[in-house]
């Protein structure tokens, strides 16, 4: 079906639109397949706004019957009675802002909403912007990425004493949401890991994410291992994290779900790693909430933030009972402690959860960030996304499907990513000076990660967003035949990375790079340890609070400081 | 009585002082007759710590026998066993900090904290410590204060065809907590102002506080009449208020009680403006907090900020049940109506309450700093304080002689101050360009009205601080003869404007106006009218959280803005 089929009335001239920080304005409104387009003539105006359909996450109708109020009796007929009338459009968007449409024709306003609602929500990838999206400054096939798992082992040559680069997962069939190669211990082969990978859900088996130069302890990640309600065990899974201790004295399993939770997932055949099998790992539980608790707890914040009542106690009370800062707190406190585990006392430590795609990846990715002086530059925090994020396989479109707006309640939404950018924001506002890049960047990601011009957050992982040719290339490298791929083929002909562009290579051009970084950054080597007394946390007024007037002054003095400190470095060369 | 007598232990060596962001260290504790000062000799440490005794708001003591652990049934004698023990001193300052200090010797420890107990309370002003406060570089008398009324009225020319200077309490006796000089309409003889100041709770009949240029309307205030059960009258003050009008439609009195409030304090005699006397004013309630009511929620924030237990929901009920923010959103909105009534709706202003010199003060300042730009340089702010705090007579003697963590519950203690600048902190932010002054100021003043080396924040009104020569200079000026003076000698003999520091003016020598400066100050002409939703208003963690680390980083950042900003200006320069 072609996207004109969607589109009823594509022009409708004289539409009101009211949006937050502008005066109302009247205009023309467009639609196209992937955009909405609103043209005013006043002075004065915005001029033009543009919105990804995709970013469309609810729309609500409200039609009035003009003719009511000039006389019910009118002579009228009842086709006149339609064109005489008006509807009002609210539309919500996944970053959220919301504009208000006022369009002359209820039938009009009714093809209009139509179009909306069917455009906003395709399913298939292939169709959406990204694969459509053509700047003439940016030319295709770009560079995708930042690093390959492959550049990444080469360039730390420390590791490779006791680590390899295995790509016992070149096809993606050993684990569909690992990215082609992985790095493990030197002692595991690949039959070892495939048997591991059949241990463990969805495949993840245990793989290295970080490597911390000053002791040489590591984080692991992977999913809970499937010892079930038999408890089952796997020789070479205890094989592989023993190799990962090697002599020293124990490591540590975080586990992000309560020993309960734990316990209960052993009975419908997840499980943990028990004492007696894994003798040199200690097992400690940290509850993070993920999946719909998270999800269910952004809609309450979102819907506080939009209470108009001016009631203090009431806000203070929603703000609470949403439990959102509860949930940023016990993911910097976790993250604290497996950064204490590593840097203070010099452990290896795994983490897990059940699939070891959400809260396993929000931990890993801010304990780094404590750690590691490299992922706090511009680059080195969107490099790190991309291994924790992209490549590690968090499934950004089903997490990312819907915001806090939308009345379609699927069972995969959830803002981890969010909660990450907003766990962020409170490392940046605690060390204002410790990290490269700015607020705008996390507000920009944030946007980016639930409707975008570019490919890097479509799909749920590496395999979804390969072409069959790159899959091709990755089959000729290896020299042993391979089992016929699990891939069907239209899923291997979806070539992301090859026919989008990747929003991490265009944030790092020159003028994105003045944009987003931090005009206060000094380079620290330490630790940044974030206070988690819930004293200390604070709403991220910066994306919640976004279309506001006091968010925008908020910006205006922030723009100050980067043309200070542009026109400085002007200043310092003369 | 001798300083001296207070004090039966000067010194103690080996001292262990713990305070924030600090490690613990060890040296000498001395008190002096206004001070507590550690001096340490470690490498590393913080050297010295000077503290005012009247910065100290409560004192904990807790004495150790460490004898008992060595063994209950020891040979040593009795005196022996004191002298083997230790105390700890908890000391929680007025500024929200709290140190420990380990003292050896039980003896020594009570007596270091009897001394502190007496000497930092002290009732009689005259031995307070800015009356011995002499640095090298101030020299005795300085000018004192930041204006005169009498030079504020002659700077105001468009004010002089409807407005006069009266000097009707040149010797306090209308009015003893208002200064020697008021603006009042020209229409308003000096003998109608001595009935109307017998009309109104502590004389303080209604004068001009602001001059609005843009449409020549007026804020003014005073107390609440008295016109009791009876609903006396007082044609004066109906004639004083028909000539602030002056033709216009209508005046607006914005009363800072509710109108239960109102009607209550007529059965004790105060009362309100009713309809039928005073036709052309239309009268607005909007219920403020003040006095004890404040002074509790104060305290339970400060016991909120303490709370250890690392529980968000727990903190944010706390944050709520203490009604802090509350207050804070209640005085930034009466203060936005009372400028909207004059910005906008081009209305004059009387705003009053009951005594006049709490919440009245703090809602007309802040109407001054959002709409006057002339009030939002560092000076223009400064002198706002000068007239409409110190000269209008807040009596900071009473509400600030103790903060959050003293018991003794004295009646009059009110964090009214502590509001005005937690108000002006939230303008600020939401502004961060638009005020000329730092939040730095803003600390040191919360810091300095409880605390301080200079005489400002001394007694309750000009006439306590005034000295019998600067009174008789005053007498001379006039040309009839005075009653006798209803002021004691003692009273008339402190002298605070000749043998004190104005902190005003010291704040304005280069090196602290470049210290207190927006270093990203952009002037505007416009009004700032603060958003007063609860989702915009924050808690001040640049004082509620000042001693933090958290706090620490973020004057970092400032620092770097500020370095930043001088350096460009040389570099520019040169």
């Amino acid at each position: 079906m072609e996207f004109a089929d969607h589109i009823k009335t594509a022009n409708v001239k004289d539409v009101w639109l009211r949006q937050p920080l502008h005066p109302p304005s009247r205009g023309t409104l467009c639609i196209t397949g992937h955009h909405l387009l609103f043209s005013d003539r006043g002075e004065g105006s915005p001029g033009q706004v543009l919105l990804l359909l995709r970013n469309i996450d609810a729309i609500e109708k409200s039609v009035e019957n003009l003719l009511a109020y000039s006389g019910l009796f009118s002579s009228a007929g009842p086709s006149e009675r339609i064109s005489g009338s008006s509807g009002t459009l609210t539309i919500k968007c996944k970053d959220l802002r919301v504009l208000q449409l006022d369009i002359p024709g209820m039938e009009q306003c009714l093809n209009i909403a139509r179009s909306i609602e069917t455009l906003s929500c395709l399913d298939d990838v292939s169709e959406m912007y990204p694969f459509f999206y053509r700047p003439s400054d940016l030319s295709l096939p770009g560079q995708w990425g930042l690093s390959s798992p492959e550049q990444h082992y080469s360039q730390m040559k420390e590791l490779h004493d006791r680590w390899r680069l295995s790509t016992v997962n070149r096809d993606y069939s050993v684990c569909p949401s690992y990215p082609s190669a992985v790095i493990v211990p030197k002692s595991t082969d690949d039959d070892m890991l495939r048997k591991v990978a059949k241990f463990r859900q969805g495949g993840r088996f245990p793989v290295l994410c970080y490597y911390h130069r000053k002791n040489g302890m590591v984080i692991m990640r992977s999913s809970q291992p499937l010892s079930g309600a038999n408890r089952k065990r796997c020789k070479e899974d205890e094989q592989l994290l023993q190799a990962v201790i090697d002599g020293s004295d124990k490591g540590y399993i975080i586990d992000t779900r309560s020993s309960q939770q734990a316990q209960h997932a052993r009975m419908m055949g997840g499980g943990f790693e028990s004492k007696s099998c894994y003798g040199s790992w200690k097992r400690l539980h940290r509850q993070m909430e993920k999946g719909k608790a998270l999800q269910e707890s952004f809609i309450k914040l979102v819907e506080a933030r939009g209470d108009e009542s001016h009631n203090m106690d009431r806000w203070l009370s929603k703000l609470e009972n949403s439990k959102w800062l509860s949930h940023v707190q016990t993911a910097l406190s976790t993250a604290g402690l497996l950064a204490e585990c590593v840097e203070r006392d010099g452990h290896s430590v795994l983490v897990h959860g059940s699939e070891g795609t959400d809260s396993t990846l929000l931990i890993s990715t801010l304990a780094q960030l404590i750690m590691d002086p490299c992922c706090r530059t511009l680059e080195g925090f969107l490099a790190l996304l991309d291994r924790e994020w992209v490549q590690a396989g968090h499934p950004f479109q089903q997490r990312c499907a819907h915001s806090a707006y939308s009345h379609a309640r699927l069972q995969q939404e959830s803002p981890v990513f969010l909660l990450l950018l907003d766990c962020v924001w409170q490392l940046w506002s605690q060390f204002p000076l410790a990290l490269g890049f700015s607020e705008a960047l996390l507000q920009r990601l944030a946007t980016e990660a639930y409707a975008s011009n570019y490919g890097t957050f479509l799909c749920n992982n590496q395999q979804e967003r390969l072409c069959s040719t790159s899959l091709f290339h990755n089959i000729q490298c290896v020299s042993y035949p391979l089992p016929p791929s699990p891939l069907s083929p239209l899923r291997c002909a979806l070539g992301v990375t090859e026919k989008t562009h990747c929003l991490f290579q265009v944030l790092l051009r020159p003028r994105e790079r003045d944009h987003y970084c931090n005009p206060l950054y000094e380079p620290t080597e330490l630790a940044i340890w974030p206070s988690v007394h819930p004293q200390s946390l604070q709403l991220w007024r910066g994306f919640f609070l976004r279309w506001t007037q006091q968010a925008r002054h908020l910006e205006d003095a922030r723009e100050e400081i980067r043309n200070m400190v542009i026109q400085w470095g002007k200043l310092a060369l003369s």
